[in-house]
């Protein structure tokens, strides 16, 4: 967790719009893919330089660049000239602690998302930036990923809107394509808790609180992204920028609508996981009471047995008891009756 | 409960608006009815299929479809075009993870609520669309019920207000018979947690904590749904919609004071099972200091003692006590005295 | 608690507006009285029926209908006709599961309150139900009650504004001694809470945490009761409905205050009992460690000198310490220097 | 604490304006003293009674009349009458259960405030009441103090802008000088958490936690008097009141800082005192786990011993061990041989 | 903590505007530093008196006096009027108990913020006043301190926009310099957080409690003096100061940015710090039964064994069984046959 602090500090002192991406994950690699459409064609392109590229004069036609890589510093900065986004913008996508965020520039939208990874006991998060002009849009992932790839098929096959519509349909459709992602997340996390549980339900082990922890502090970074994330969709559907048309807003309702159910599911969860370890700490205490309950009865019977045998152990001379004749057996019956006699106390009390 | 997302994941990366039936509990049965009604007559019909209808041209006649079965999707996307319907309500009828809500589409008003049903540990979860135009009413449940049987009565009898009203009274009263049947959920619920607490204050057993997760766990799911009930109906009463009349937003108003009502109940219930843990524990915490109490009281009578007993069953050659005429009564004296003295201890702080 | 969820669900599926008295605790007996009073004078009557009421014509004179015991609609049916009051209020009067709240009715406006009153380990719960029009006040109990004799003693004396002020004069001295009767009650449970402060300081025993639960549910439906008052007294003081003349007003702020006091007292009780379950708690731990301790002691200390006497108990034939002169003195001074040492081990962790 | 709601309950039922003193802690004693003021020359004198009191003419001169002790209601009540305060508002000068409150009757602004005084467990409340009128101020408190002190000095001292300025500014100066007390509480309570805390770290004894326990008492009784304060205070800085010139609100604004600043201070303390309670419950069962652990060593490592001995003890003619030469020897060489293996277990495990 | 409250105290009483310091931390030594730059020139001055000062009337020009230590009263008086200041803002530079906050004197602000510095287990605390005037900033520091050092650079190179800003522009980089350092001390926790939960996670120890209870603290008071943060530069990113121009809100917004991620992780910081509570006290309850576990073990197999060898020990003289050829070793059969059946009896329990 604190490695992103790591990263804010190295860069604290310099003056804003210093452009060095900070704490990324990304292997070095960079790949740029330009695809441009309208209802008519389509073209996908995947781009050695930014600078290869000319920019659709045509306002019909929908520009998307998208960037898998941030370790291109230059190529970052030629689009932020090209598109003339403000400098903090471009710091902003380098600089991946960012929470999920909306930024209005009157020519186009700055948005920040996170994707979530579940990589064994930690959370894997990657930051995904998007620009939206009024015909293009700019998207900047960490490193290659898949995420997109039900949108390049929807461009590809003309199926559905897509293509019929404008740019701020393609911003909806990636951010839909991002919110989606989180389902998978939340259905892993809600079978692992499945599993826990039934693990608890069955037999409680010592190391059965660190599975819980886990979940608990997964379910902490799945709430602190998907909350801001609620704010951010919830602004939009909103129609709080003017660049998303009045049609688009019912999908973003859409989108919106899955953000509440995956909040909701989080929240139930993380009520479900603190539930488990009180549940968990109670089974402790039952075992303790019987663990006990056990030592209790077996010492309390055998304890003053003990006691009276030792009195016939004794030495003394004189001890009228040694030498009667029933001496012994009555000693047995005498020990029998108390042992039974605890017994039936125990029994009374139900602890047998 | 992670099933609800197994779903969701399944369509993640379809295009919006794609009509798949998703995660519906439905047994493949589709039953449509239709009922026309104005103040002088009404006619009611169970449809084979949703072609032969023909909508009414009389504004004043109500037209209601109800739809139980979810599996036929051409059916539904009939109804769709014959009324016009978003594809997004559409899709949202057929996937039935969504949370109860409000959506206004200005020539219709798309509404969803869940409906409850205690089965054992679980609590199952059905959705009810009701979609409202000028003078229609379309429902669509999961599979068949009884829930809107008393609505159905009422416009056969043509008692109340009910067919002298508009299609707006006739939404009113379906999502008041949604709302009516919470109260025997909550009901059973209620009388559980009697149940639960009377035999917890009789004898707190291992498993009690198990009764008391099952309840915490129902409330949640019952809270869950109830919560947005809550902004829904109250939207509603507020006169959010154009589409419900002056008259019937008192009604509404009414509605809206039962979902309050149930949503403090289902809180005061919450707050009632966490007192019952709480007691739970403390009960617990009692008995396991009163099985030690007895250990104590035991052991520290008999220990000594025993070791009394010890001291005169050694075989030293010297040991004068041994050759004593009294030496054995006075043992047993001695031993008899240190025992009161323990007891009268024990005593003082009040341990017996 | 579910008792009032019976009720509600006997009549799930009714055409609203269907009189039935639904729960109520009425013994059957229904008393009806009427006052009619300006400044000069007063009449008091008791109505054996309310058909044989002429309302007063003159604007100036204030009509209170007060009715005790629900259980002949037929009365509150037709007072219903004769004051013009919809069909919703008669329900909600009859109905008596209701929340406090506030209708605006704009000709007249509808106000439910609570009575509470503790009997045992319950609290009796009775609804007040409130009319107030232009010139006149209906009020509807559950049953016979003296919560209204000081302002019908007000009226007989002319004692202060009541006599000279209008309806909503009346109406502000009917709730003003509705809420004053709280204070009755949280008065009882600060006394009751002092004095299981008391014992609980005094001596733990294991059903205080009953006494503690007990409370903990009584603020619970105390609280219930008083938060919704709180909104209901807020609105009225606000000036919400214009029934209320301005300077009402001012008297009803001073009823608002008195309400918040309410709540802040019940605030601070359920803290208070809170942090009893608390030190209750603690308290059995900290009897726990005594208990343990004792154990501890003696055994440590008896069991290793249990053990010494057993090796001189054994039987060997080759035992050398068994022949020598001193032996036995020797061996008790072993036992007491052990005693000793651990003794004053004890002493320095503190155990003694 | 449920002494303030036997005063309330006392008068239930009254007329409201009825003027009785309700639950004072005075002792019958009543000093009034008049202070007359402007920017040349004061005047300075103890009223015997208030009728002897002639109200300034000359607007630029103010009038302070502060009253300590409450015993007296014909004085309150003359007072009342010549400044024509509203009867609720001498009824709640005498009845001192209030909360902390602005009332505004347009002449004039009526304020409640607490002052608060630690003595041993209990913190005693005293109510003052401040009445603003143009050119005059009233204060009342529930018996002699020494708060104004500082605000007498300097109308005498004419230091500082108090003699140049208005009513609103003494009223100002009064406030300050009520919350500035405040500051020695919070600081005495700070310094008790202080020394609880150390004596915790130090050794938690069982009586710690009624140290805790009367800490957190105490804070909620500070914190119940200061949340009201932050609205009062909140809303004259805001400017609500137009008797408080727009010069005098930024001095408001200073005291409303400092209400913030002890309402930060209450809150930080009673988190501090409630992980107080969690380190001493942890540092509870530290203890008890390490009793019984001493217990278990001592019992693990001498409990096989003693029965080995005991075998030998046995009384059996045919025991051929009894007969060894090294028999003995043998035998203890086995016993330190179960010991020491004991004993490298507990080390292994870390117990010791 | 209470120490800022017994400086507080000091000063209850004395007029408003008396300038004392009032608990700072300094030295005695005050070190005033003058900037004056635009975009051609800078100059920086080291001042030995602010008498010295005459300010610049260039417009363009802009003057930045930076006051390290605030030892010298009269400095801060002559400052406070060459800049008209109002006799409240001084007193609040000097007194420095004061909350995050932001003050509008319409011809400057007025802007409170703390510094945080880990020392040990204790967070020190530093005030820093910032004051913005049309073309002049004033700062006042308790002590000396490289904060602004990152600043004073960036005016020297002329790099960044800085130099070619105006006097808000400066201002925000003076806060984004205080509010940068905050990330180093939030990082600092982070890592102390880690280490702590690694030893927690390999070994519970009774004082890892303390580490836990410091880390609490500490983050207690890091949200106290972060939570204002955020209104305050909330408010300014708002626009609600004229002075700020547009252009610069957009770096507010950065700053802004970066105080909700402080946040963000100070809350994530304070529930994963809970955690780890929960953590070591279940752990600890494990470790408890687990030693419970091993005494019951021992004791309930040996004790029962203990008795047998006890009743052969015996010294009656009727005894057949003494007398049997067999005696000895059967008793030795019966004995191992309870123990292995007591070990089975307890792997069937899972205890072993």
């Amino acid at each position: 967790m604190s490695t992103i602090f790591k990263r804010a500090s190295q860069k604290a002192g310099l003056s804003p719009g210093t452009l060095i991406p900070v704490g990324t994950r990304t292997d070095g690699k960079v790949k740029i893919s330009l695809w441009e459409y309208n209802e008519d064609h389509y073209q996908e392109k995947v781009l050695e330089t930014v600078k290869e590229y000319l920019p659709s004069k045509d306002p019909t036609t929908v520009t998307w660049i998208n960037v898998e890589g941030l370790d291109d510093t230059a190529t970052i900065e030629t689009l932020g000239n090209r598109f003339s986004l403000h400098p903090l913008v471009l710091e902003d996508i380098l600089h991946i602690g960012q929470r999920p965020k909306i930024e209005d520039y009157e020519d186009y939208v700055y948005l920040v998302f996170k994707m979530l990874q579940r990589e064994g006991k930690a959370i894997l998060i990657d930051q995904v930036s998007i620009i939206l002009g009024p015909n293009y849009v700019l998207s900047f992932l960490e490193q290659e990923s898949a995420v997109f790839d039900p949108v390049k098929e929807r461009i590809r096959n003309a199926k559905g809107r897509l293509r019929k519509s404008g740019a701020d349909y393609l911003a909806y459709a990636l951010i839909d394509a991002i919110v989606d992602d989180y389902f998978g997340l939340v259905e892993q996390i809600g079978d692992h808790i499945e599993s826990v549980e039934e693990e608890l339900v069955a037999r409680p082990l010592p190391n059965s609180v660190h599975g819980i922890h886990i979940l608990k502090r997964q379910l902490m970074v799945l709430r602190n992204a998907v909350w801001p994330l609620r704010e951010v969709v919830g602004g939009l559907q909103r129609g709080d920028s003017p660049l998303f048309k009045e049609t688009t807003l019912i999908y973003l309702r859409d989108v919106y609508d899955h953000t509440i159910q995956i909040i909701d599911t989080t929240e139930t969860y993380r009520e479900m996981v603190s539930e488990m370890l009180d549940l968990y700490l109670s089974s402790l205490s039952n075992r303790l009471n019987e663990v006990i309950k056990v030592l209790t009865i077996i010492s309390t019977i055998f304890i003053p047995l003990t006691f009276i045998v030792g009195v016939y152990g004794m030495n003394f001379r004189y001890m009228p008891e040694l030498e009667w004749r029933w001496g012994y057996p009555v000693t047995w019956l005498v020990m029998i009756g108390i042992g039974v006699g605890m017994l039936g106390y125990f029994r009374k009390r139900r602890w047998i």
